[in-house]
């Protein structure tokens, strides 16, 4: 971790700890760089990443100063019992929201629509073209077409790339532990089947990525949404007396730019929460699929560079950073490792080896880091640009996350405001947005906030559309 | 049909009837060809298909004669209460044969063994490069890099294909049916799971395809295997007995070129398992994998074909006849269409375009008719040699089956023999077979049987592999 993260880091702890508070001044630059014998530039680059976490504001000519107010992180985090007066928790009987996501995602799929509630990333950046010619290469090699040599786990050349990728980020993976899936999606499901069953409780954030509770629907089994604070991530003292009260079989989380809120959980919460999963030997499913979308400079933790007991599967893709249509993801299962291996053959059988060798060719021969910074520094200015546009055009009463890595914003909008009729009449103007029912099995947690993305360049068009969401929102709030 | 087609089931119906008797010389060709006023190529083609289904035997200068002990088809089948006494029924609580399966697969991929045990077709003869260079083409279109291009129910270019080539074989198909999986595997997985949950009992043949047992057992299900005919299919009297002794959620089935036992359910025993489906409401999941490798030269009819409910879902995939490494397939679920396409959204998300179009392009542009006609005359050659080398050195009380279509042959052993201890043996002499083990549920009913792959273009290898596994039979026997 980077100097100027470090400070940032102590900073954010005390707020939260409650010794700056809402509106306070932070030290000035010059003041801080003494005490901390540290230079003005990486006192600087705290505040600003202090910033882009949503907990500051720069005022020209002040100084900057703390602000709980900004974004959907709403109750300022030094008053601790908003997180521990909880939102009714809801418990499913049956989770049913995939429907709706069909068919919104359906909505984007046609009339060009601008794509604000699309879930995937915009391909336009990625490197297409060359993972086409990679793939032809691959495909020309005759024992590629032969079955017996494209079983699970996976080809030997991506899993060695991909393990690199950790070891450079710092978390030593044992080649034999990777399992090569159809994209993050199918490893979820199969980790999700390798630590559950059927009629099994499943604790998830809120709200939460529905791709989560969908893995958990069509199980049959129940999700509980446990508290999430919107910078800290989920609630472990919240999860810690859930699982008091009921067993618990797993718990998933995305701890990382998590999907619809952008936070990036502190590593000393991580850290606590994979000991309480130790502690309660309660198997952790990490949804790690945006770790590479960070907007600091330093790649963020894994649960799993905390796990010493092989109780966190670790689950990631190519699909937001280099191809979705490839479906290439994996699954780091721990302990679980055989029984997600088994699962992977039973449920596809096998993931094509020609688009993994095109992936294997593409991290060995070209820039790959090189693009993700190009990527991490659009992703980061248009959240700012469209962060600040919402701020200007929405109705009074909005709110909007500070994401800290990702491509989209989650939008609380004025009570009065129903995401669902938001959704159709901006379908009508030819834009989607993500409907925050979507967050979660409870029909009416989220029915006043929406999810945007931001991953499309940056346009007139698309400023035209925020800001036309922000006028519908308006009318649909009076 | 063909008019020699309909002559052949003219007289199996006359065989099970009991009209003609093990060891009965049939009509002369000549008096048939008078008889019915109709060619004595005709009538030559209906006994020679006869023959390939095991029903009779040709003796120089002598003519042909019904043989029903030459194969696993073991009792003649006009002595229906050989049928009637079922073999044990195997429920299970929980099927675990994939650890198995999964672990002779690894043999078969490793050492270059003989691949005799592998249930997978030699790629060989697979038009490898057309496909590739067609996957490179298509992948220049950007637009099918976009993610929100390629959401189910799949491409509609093949789609179109696909419903043409059932058009092509008398069936009609709304494209709107159609949807593409990572292979039949996940078609019969999402199958399986829109029509029955966890606990719910499945009827299968038995033996049965692993694959069928495989999906039973991730979805926590149960097996009930039914008596199943060598050449007939699937006992439906003895199915209807079952389903009136406990619920039945589905039954899922391979009416054509069944793996193992390779047999062709004769129209009016397709018609009647519909029937009886439609009757008591029990979906059929109708596993049509085979259906381009008749050796006749008509396509075989399809459940589905007979199915006015919506009852019958079928799926198929590309995976035996022109890439398996493509993994791609599809389901017609029939009245079962939304759930399927649902949980394919949530199981994989969606199948990658590319390789559809790829595929696509192959069956617009290339002979495909022409590619199987060659995979289907070489199979029924493949499948007359093996027969033939099983026969003659392998030891006494050995029997095989008469494959109607399909690439593998089904060998009982005498009962001392241990397909596992065969196994383990034949493996350290390079050759690998598939234990009956993975058929059944249960551990023992086929512990003397082994499986045969005689997809590889024929060789003195091949030969001499087989050979070898008759020897060591042997000295098993003893």
């Amino acid at each position: 971790m980077k100097l100027y993260e470090k400070l940032a880091d102590d900073i954010q702890r005390q707020i939260r700890k409650g010794v700056y508070r809402d509106g306070d001044r932070l030290q000035s630059v010059r003041q801080t760089s003494q005490a901390r014998k540290i230079s003005i530039t990486t006192v600087i680059r705290a505040y600003l990443l202090l910033e882009s976490r949503g907990l500051v504001v720069s005022r020209p000519q002040s100084g900057f100063f703390v602000s709980l107010r900004n974004g959907s992180q709403g109750d300022s985090p030094d008053v601790p019992d908003t997180l521990e007066t909880p939102r009714p928790i809801a418990i499913s009987a049956s989770v049913d929201v995939s429907r709706l996501v069909l068919s919104t995602l359906r909505s984007i799929a046609t009339d060009n629509a601008v794509p604000l509630g699309s879930p995937y990333p915009d391909s336009a950046g990625f490197p297409f073209d060359k993972l086409n010619r990679y793939a032809y290469a691959a495909g020309r090699d005759t024992s590629l077409h032969d079955l017996k040599n494209a079983l699970p786990p996976g080809h030997p050349k991506l899993i060695r790339q991909i393990v690199r990728r950790y070891l450079d980020q710092g978390l030593v993976v044992d080649p034999a532990e990777v399992i090569i899936t159809m994209g993050a999606t199918e490893a979820i499901n199969l980790c999700l089947q390798a630590v559950a069953k059927p009629g099994d409780v499943i604790a998830v954030e809120t709200p939460t990525f529905y791709a989560m509770l969908h893995a958990i629907e069509r199980m049959g089994m129940k999700a509980i949404e446990v508290p999430t604070h919107p910078v800290d991530g989920i609630d472990i003292e919240a999860l810690a007396a859930i699982a008091r009260d009921m067993p618990i079989a797993a718990c998933m989380v995305m701890p990382n730019f998590q999907n619809p809120l952008g936070y990036q959980m502190p590593d000393e919460r991580k850290q606590a929460l994979v000991d309480f999963a130790t502690r309660s030997d309660i198997p952790i499913i990490e949804n790690g699929v945006y770790n590479e979308l960070h907007f600091g400079d330093t790649p963020p933790s894994t649960l799993k560079s905390f796990d010493r007991r092989g109780l966190v599967l670790h689950c990631a893709s190519f699909s937001k950073t280099l191809t979705s249509v490839y479906r290439i993801g994996w699954a780091l299962p721990g302990r679980y490792r055989d029984q997600v291996e088994k699962l992977k053959f039973l449920n596809t059988l096998t993931t094509p080896s020609i688009p993994q060798l095109a992936i294997a060719e593409y991290l060995e021969r070209d820039g790959y880091e090189h693009h993700l910074r190009r990527l991490r520094k659009a992703y980061a200015q248009h959240a700012s640009l469209m962060k600040n546009v919402v701020g200007r055009f929405f109705p009074k009463g909005s709110h909007s996350s500070s994401p800290a890595g990702g491509y989209v914003l989650w939008v609380e909008l004025p009570e009065k405001v129903d995401a669902m009729e938001l959704y159709q009449q901006t379908l009508e103007r030819g834009i989607t947005v993500g409907p925050g029912y979507m967050f979660s099995v409870s029909n009416s947690s989220y029915r006043n906030f929406i999810r945007l993305n931001y991953s499309s360049p940056w346009s007139t068009d698309i400023e035209q559309a925020v800001i036309t969401v922000g006028k519908i929102a308006a009318t649909c709030a009076r």
